[in-house]
């Protein structure tokens, strides 16, 4: 097949900071992107305004009736609820303005594409499965690990996303029942390694005390300590920081394994900023899991990282439109 | 439609003490029974031959060419591991002599009628997603409370078994990452809410030296309260008892609020025999599940108890053949 001739289509990562824009080809290469600041917009009319405005700039024309032929959809990912069949946003956490919003429709209108919107992680989780290493599964449990923990749920090679299109909140699966409190429950996993709570471990050992490699990386701000640096610290065999990421395994592994018991998923791919930490995470993460699963269970499930990189988002959002999803 | 026409198919629930059989039609009347102890079988042949004797008591014909025009198939429920696909039986927790058994070609070559084989929990769940009150539902999970909790799961109007026929495995799902242990992980639901684990709550109580209703009922062994007598006492308005329920609603619901998070499924069904406490169980499970979801999840999931009583396993097991599943 000519490269000319593959199928493309527009995503759309709609982020709380950063709304990106890609034009992605049916085997998940990006051809070109742009991006617009989120702040820099007010509610659905101006964000559209925006996206009209990139479209040149990714080599698009901007009439509707010009774009047609050109993309064969637009794939939006958001950072909230959404109800994917009707292309409708409930209500975004971090963008104010996004209540009850019908983007599907609403861009449809505009640009004259069939269009898809979706939550984020859902997106990234179809991503990786048509694009990644999920294209080898038909039944696996994508997550996230960042300062939020978000889940996409991969059922007979198809996102599933439960009776009214919220499955996969990974991050607020309970792994203590008189655990900590949030909004959404107790013992929410989200509480135990988000990126505030693997830093908050590391600044609350700091100011107790305990001597670590981090001292030096927090200077006199043991608030200032990252994820990143943790895991660095790690690698290089510092004690404390080794301590935290097998923490943050043993809560994963509690999660996972209720997921593996309840779902036997072909295997659970793991991407995101914590992800990044690689063996430092994956080495106790697989050990603890193993050691929470029955063997029939354990010998048949896979840990691994996302392969899709930055590009994660992007791509997903395509999916949606590539008629995979 | 006469009654005469109605399609039919045996159900097998093979329990560990006893094997029932049923005759059952496509509406899920139960036309005729018959059963055979567990423990009069050594393996699989002498089971079937055991089968076959019950046939002329369901008003069936021994022979199979004179069987296949009567019944659409056989159904049989198992309380093991099994992989559905092959209707194959890798091993049954308590019955010996039946490691790596293909039950279902066995069954076919005897009798001369497609068969299927399921683990138990997947049948009852068939069976109350088919005739029970799941047929409202294309999306919900099944529990059975007893000395074990077992789970089945309904997605997009279909019996869901994972990637290798063992999905479903709700009780052992983790409610404590620093929980009890057992060889399937720690913090396992079964472990704080099994019939062994609610009677034990209530002997180390009575022990301890607690005053409660239950002291008169063990007349003076602690250890034989079961949980039917710890729901009547609660019924009867006994603190201890009242207590015990409540804590086994908090794990319950702590359980339920991480499989809603994941499948957000329209309804959780339970059944088995701690859930006849009726509402004992249910009005503080209900409040502590909406008190561990946000209130998008709790407004849109349902708790409610089966709807099939006792022959819901043989019903379940017919359904396994009457092609719903």
């Amino acid at each position: 097949m000519s490269d000319r001739k593959l199928k493309r289509a527009l995503g759309i990562d709609f982020g709380g900071t950063m709304v990106k824009l890609g034009l992605v080809d049916e085997r998940g290469g990006v051809r070109a992107t742009a991006s617009f600041p989120t702040g820099e917009t007010r509610g659905p009319e101006s964000w559209l305004d925006r996206v009209a405005q990139c479209l040149p700039r990714l080599g698009l024309p901007a009439s509707p009736a010009a774009l047609k032929p050109e993309i064969a959809g637009i794939g939006i990912g958001v950072p909230g609820f959404t109800d994917f069949e009707r292309g409708f946003i409930y209500e975004l956490t971090n963008v104010p303005g996004w209540a009850a919003v019908p983007l599907a429709d609403l861009a449809e209108r505009r640009f004259g594409v069939r269009t898809f919107v979706d939550n984020d992680v859902n997106a990234m989780a179809l991503g990786e499965c048509t694009f990644g290493c999920g294209r080898l599964y038909h039944h696996a449990v994508f997550v996230t690990l960042g300062t939020g923990v978000g889940g996409g749920l991969l059922i007979h090679n198809k996102i599933y996303r439960g009776a009214h299109s919220m499955a996969g909140e990974i991050g607020h699966m309970s792994i203590d029942f008189d655990g900590l409190r949030s909004p959404q429950g107790v013992g929410g996993l989200e509480l135990y390694v988000g990126n505030r709570a693997i830093a908050q471990r590391a600044a609350d050992a700091l100011r107790a005390g305990r001597s670590s490699l981090l001292r030096e990386t927090a200077a006199n701000d043991p608030e200032r300590v990252t994820p990143r640096e943790i895991a660095a610290a790690a690698a290089a065999g510092d004690a404390l920081s080794l301590e935290i990421f097998d923490f943050v395994a043993v809560c994963l592994a509690t999660a996972f394994a209720s997921i593996v018991y309840l779902l036997q998923p072909q295997a659970i791919i793991i991407g995101g900023g914590v992800a990044q930490a690689g063996d430092i995470l994956f080495d106790p993460l697989r050990r603890h899991l193993r050691d929470r699963l029955s063997p029939v269970f354990a010998d048949r499930v896979e840990v691994r990282p996302a392969e899709l990189g930055n590009d994660a988002g992007l791509i997903g959002c395509a999916a949606l439109a590539l008629s995979i999803g």
